[in-house]
């Protein structure tokens, strides 16, 4: 149970609010809307620095707080303006990147009108985006893009239909003779299939690093990672055999025989970020004779003892943002090398427990694998 | 431009909140979660009968309204109660079927933090479900699912990569001789391309059709299809030629391109509900040779002298709920008839300017396409 414990920590460790460290005093007055922002709405808007600017419309409001802002002081509080609206600047500028965030009025908790919403948390929250200095690798360009399907797979197991996602690279429809491998790539606790598409661009960054040639196209299938009850707290007994019989016994299996895939152990991976990389080790230690290749993002370590004798690994990808535990992520990569295992360890640069960290993880992971 | 007129005046009639016709006079306390909750959301709430209840945290707020209830008394007024909630139940039941609301608190609109949330009214509204007693035909079953896939196509005349969804119907990945014939079907003003799939289940109805063997499987596309300006009273000063563009010289050759589609015009329909009617009967009439069957559900009529000489429609369908204007339907498909054009009509019972009709009508469409 150790090894299940140091992974909560971690996977537990997603409440800090990333406010990137600046030496600015003063708030550039560039701000522009969000490019999440639901179609036509101004507000939130984001500055140059990093500054997100809120306003809400709630005029016989007392009170309106936006949770985004310093971790432990209650996030922004805005105040009302002229117009009868409430607006708020966070005290400082915000790590790059997509942030979850909601806004309590009077006591309640809303989302913000003028933003899309994302799963997250065990509900639809708002999203705010503070553009990054390394976005070009998730934009959307003029490139061939490949597609994500949505497909309901029969699930005995849990007596339903299950919803996932199956990213298919450009050209799939083309080439009707070429397979490929797959890499199956788990959200994080209270979010859903919906995450790594909406809030981590995963076909975006797909479609690019195929563009540039830096990889040979693969498949990505996403799906709930939460078959258990969902409630808070409900980390501490989690139970991987539902989600593990879904993934391994149903999921796969439809997926080998209703897409072309490489349907080999070899030609298989699975990674996940926070909670999908604690089901993630447990499912790829408990299967080794299904997945190949493993990533951990912001999701906890393997340990060489981890690896039972006479299993091979081709590849162990751990990372986290640096203002996570990336000591030990890199400690742990070390480990398992001086051990014979391939691991390869990344640490995205002035991010937290947030998507910044698993896109560019995806990205980087995406390279190593199946080669 | 008087069709033009008349097509408008339907279109824009979708600010009526339905509410059904009913004797009783107590309510019956049966109420369970709407089945659009959020995950693990008790509220809002719907009774046998149709009524709907909604509980909103906001303690602190002075005032509490939710959109949805009888039209022209600006919805239902919760009250405050013991734990500091709001609650409140609608003055009567609701129509069956799929409603968007939203919350008023102090002046402010947000959504219900229980419901899921849905595009309509260009933003992200709070949706909730009355069951209807004719739900099975898109409910989600242990048949062979059809998939939705996002496809990114390139769009020269709008300088971007454009969203759309292509289901292809279960056994697309199977037979890689079978071509299909394909549906372009359009969401209504205000929406976007996940309405037909999120909102109208255009999947399931279409996998239940298939499963019974009461159609051929065929393709539906759907786009976004608000390519102007989006703001309130955009339609007065619509130009249909950029979606034009976009869903004729673009969309559809890349389609023809990507999936295995039967690429004539036999094999082409084209329908939209309210506004998508509206832009269905503008490019149908002004490409007659792309598109050979034609519906409109809730979005206007087509006359006989709509039909230029020399073009053969192989079907118009024309449908609205038995609340809009079922006669200007029927009336419609009559004078159709009598000018020897293969025309049907078709009226939602007991529904009006909403998805339930939609949803419907599309269940009746689908088996007269492509005979």
């Amino acid at each position: 149970m150790k090894l299940f414990s140091a992974t909560l920590a971690i996977a537990l460790a997603c409440c800090t609010m990333g406010m990137a460290q600046t030496d600015s005093s003063t708030i550039i007055e560039d701000f522009k809307p969000s490019t999440l922002n639901q179609p036509g709405k101004e507000y939130p808007q984001v500055n140059s620095q990093g500054y997100a600017r809120f306003k809400i419309e709630a005029p016989a409001a007392d009170s309106v707080r936006v949770s985004l802002g310093l971790g432990g002081r209650g996030g922004t509080k805005l105040h009302k303006v002229e117009d009868g609206s409430w607006m708020g600047t966070t005290e400082g500028p915000m790590d790059e990147g997509f942030h979850y965030y909601h806004v309590d009025v009077d006591g309640g908790t809303f989302n913000d009108p003028g933003a899309l919403n994302f799963y997250g948390s065990i509900r639809w929250e708002s999203g705010i985006e503070i553009p990054a200095h390394d976005q070009d690798f998730y934009a959307l360009k003029d490139v061939p893009h490949g597609k994500v399907e949505q497909i309901l797979f029969p699930s005995e197991s849990t007596n339903t239909s299950r919803r996932a996602f199956v990213y298919t690279p450009p050209g799939y429809n083309k080439d009707q003779s070429k397979k490929y491998p797959v890499l199956y790539l788990q959200h994080g606790w209270g979010e859903d299939e919906t995450a790594w598409s909406n809030q981590g661009h995963a076909n975006l960054i797909m479609d690019n690093l195929i563009a540039e040639g830096k990889i040979e196209p693969f498949m990505i299938v996403m799906t709930y990672g939460m078959t258990n009850e969902i409630k808070f707290g409900g980390l501490r007994s989690f139970d991987i055999t539902p989600f593990q019989t879904v993934l391994v016994d149903e999921l796969i299996p439809y997926v080998d025989a209703n897409f072309r895939t490489i349907a080999d152990r070899s030609h298989r991976a699975m990674a996940g970020l926070s909670m999908g990389g604690m089901e993630t080790k447990m499912i790829t230690l408990n299967k080794p004779e299904v997945f190949s290749h493993y990533g951990l993002l912001s999701g906890g370590t393997y340990s060489p003892e981890d690896i039972k004798d006479g299993v091979e690994v081709d590849l162990i990808f751990l990372s986290c943002g640096s203002k996570e535990r990336p000591e030990a992520v890199k400690s742990a990569a070390t480990a398992l090398k001086e051990a014979g295992i391939n691991a390869v360890s990344y640490i995205s640069e002035g991010t937290a427990h947030e998507f910044q960290t698993w896109r560019r993880s995806l990205h980087e992971l995406a390279p190593l694998l199946f080669n």
